[in-house]
């Protein structure tokens, strides 16, 4: 027989995060993770930190690195909102800003929390369909809703859709706020962060975890309207006034602070996926044309599936998804360019 | 006009965080820090972290870290939750245990974030009034409820409870969950960690941020039965797989294992706790028997509020509620004796 109390505990289907295999010598390309380390002035922030400050509070506004991300994206310290990562960033603008009788809207194949936020926080959902190319369109999303999230570039289609895309987007959804997951954008994609000027109701998201190399110091972000950002505030507050470390606060500062390095990482990043997607092509592969670290790659006469598991083998992870439409299809993170040879390398043998 | 879109926003009342001076040469006796620096052994596990490892998320089970606490506690890994600071770990316990139609109840002075959470889940809650002597009587909660939260020792009374009386508690409350909140355990209370083993519907919280001087590195944790911290967990994975990163783990970790460094300081506040209140005691104030790392202060004949202003113009900061009950008393952290012979000396100068 069941306790009483049982019955109070929260009936949720546990999610369980990617397991990462601990073993050395691995080629890991599966959890979109950067291959260069943060920057060195990240490593001296660190290094030189006054630990004795820990005994502190850190700052619970982290005004350090907001005024950091504020000059970097040209708009003020009260557009900017931080978050320990960007998926506490986003799951505070869920409970913040989605609120409404209608369902949140997002595309079918996307970011696979959305909809385990909404199951968390009881919001109604709808999903629309990306296209046969998985492209997403904007005019699906004219229906009234209770909010709207796309990731653009979305994962783990790779694919980013135009400044012009997120425009006709904000004129179909004037009574509802819109969020813009920007996570892969220094990949190649086009950020409509600017566009938080001209819409109050528009909400654009990043993380330092991929282009900034920092996942390990879970730093995430939003810019929007002072209005949109004061009711985040007001829920961050009202739930952890204190998410920021004292030491992802200088961390964090300092990898803004070094745009040279973030540059040529991300340019590094950029020529490898190009060339890894010419060789795959060569190959007779299907490859998206990515604009994030990664790209979304199949081939119809072969079973990536197996792909998939032949490269574990060989010590080479890469990531597959059992879902629907995208059964045949891999996500391979791009990493060094010594990394991709060995995947290369791999496919060419199981192709074989 | 307003939009429609801000119809959507949740209408929250901004939870402020509490101004803290950044101005120098300040005696801070106002937020509960601890003042002395980390152990030089976290010093240490931050000094030599290997950076590069920042490209890579964190272990999402922050498994180093947890088992550390887990031998300290003898508990199993299975038995310990971590979450980004003791706000974090319980506001995730509100969400996750607290699904109740009858209130959740705690005393009506006490951590007042509770009924913040409260508000922010949406959770109905009660308050049983503390006696004249701010003691807690458990049978006081009796009456069915949708969950317990006590703080033990109590916040900001000070005062702690024997094990006795959660052994009590728990009697009367086999149909719900009870969390002992033990942020100031430490500093002289009575753990009931152990109780855990026994009470499946029990969970105890803690945080690094105290005893452990990690203010500023968001280290919480809670111990319970697997049951508990599978929710706890489930709950967790579904907001933000990797709230504690990578760095707050090996620094956790290191704080942990330099036992005889915790013990120290801890024990020089609580000398430094007793020589004040003996102290302050002979000035004619009265001072609770604290078990934390702050006293809980008033004097019949003076006004605290004046006294708190006062001391501010000295630089000196400790802590005024404006709340009824105890709007004549003051909380202030003890410092270290030099802090602490300051204190006292401005106390005199304001007395005069």
């Amino acid at each position: 027989m069941e306790n009483l109390w049982t019955k109070n505990l929260r009936d949720i289907e546990p999610y369980v995060p990617g397991e990462q295999s601990k073993e050395e010598d691995i080629v890991k390309l599966n959890a979109n993770e950067n291959p260069y380390p943060p920057s060195p002035k990240v490593v001296n922030a660190i290094k030189n930190f006054d630990c004795s400050l820990l005994r502190l509070y850190p700052d619970a506004n982290a005004l350090p690195l907001k005024e950091a991300i504020a000059d970097y994206y040209n708009v003020s310290v009260s557009n900017v909102f931080l978050g320990n990562g960007s998926d506490d960033v986003i799951a505070i603008a869920f409970q913040a800003l989605f609120n409404s009788s209608y369902p949140v809207v997002f595309p079918d194949l996307t970011y696979s929390f959305y909809p385990v936020w909404c199951s968390l926080f009881n919001i109604d959902y709808k999903t629309y369909a990306v296209d046969a190319d998985f492209r997403i369109h904007a005019e699906d999303y004219k229906e009234r809703n209770g909010g709207v999230i796309i990731p653009n570039p979305n994962a783990p289609t790779s694919l980013g859709e135009p400044r012009e895309f997120v425009e006709e987007l904000m004129s179909y959804n004037q009574d509802s706020v819109v969020i813009i997951d920007e996570a892969y954008v220094d990949f190649g994609g086009e950020s409509c962060i600017e566009l938080t000027k001209k819409y109050e109701n528009l909400l654009v998201t990043g993380t330092f975890s991929k282009s900034r190399s920092l996942a390990g110091m879970r730093i995430g972000f939003a810019v929007g309207s002072e209005k949109l950002i004061s009711v985040l505030e007001a829920v961050k507050n009202s739930y952890n006034s204190y998410t920021i470390d004292a030491v992802s606060i200088e961390a964090g500062r300092a990898s803004i602070l070094d745009d040279k390095y973030f540059r040529s990482t991300c340019n590094k990043i950029i020529q490898t996926r190009q060339r890894v997607t010419q060789e795959m092509r060569a190959m007779g592969f299907t490859v998206l044309d990515s604009q994030t670290n990664f790209i979304f790659v199949t081939k119809s006469d072969i079973s990536m599936y197996e792909m998939f598991e032949y490269l574990k083998t060989k010590k080479v992870f890469i990531r597959y998804f059992s879902l629907p439409r995208i059964h045949n299809y891999v996500r391979i993170s791009i990493g060094t360019d010594e990394e991709m040879d060995i995947l290369l390398k791999e496919v060419k043998g199981f192709l074989k």
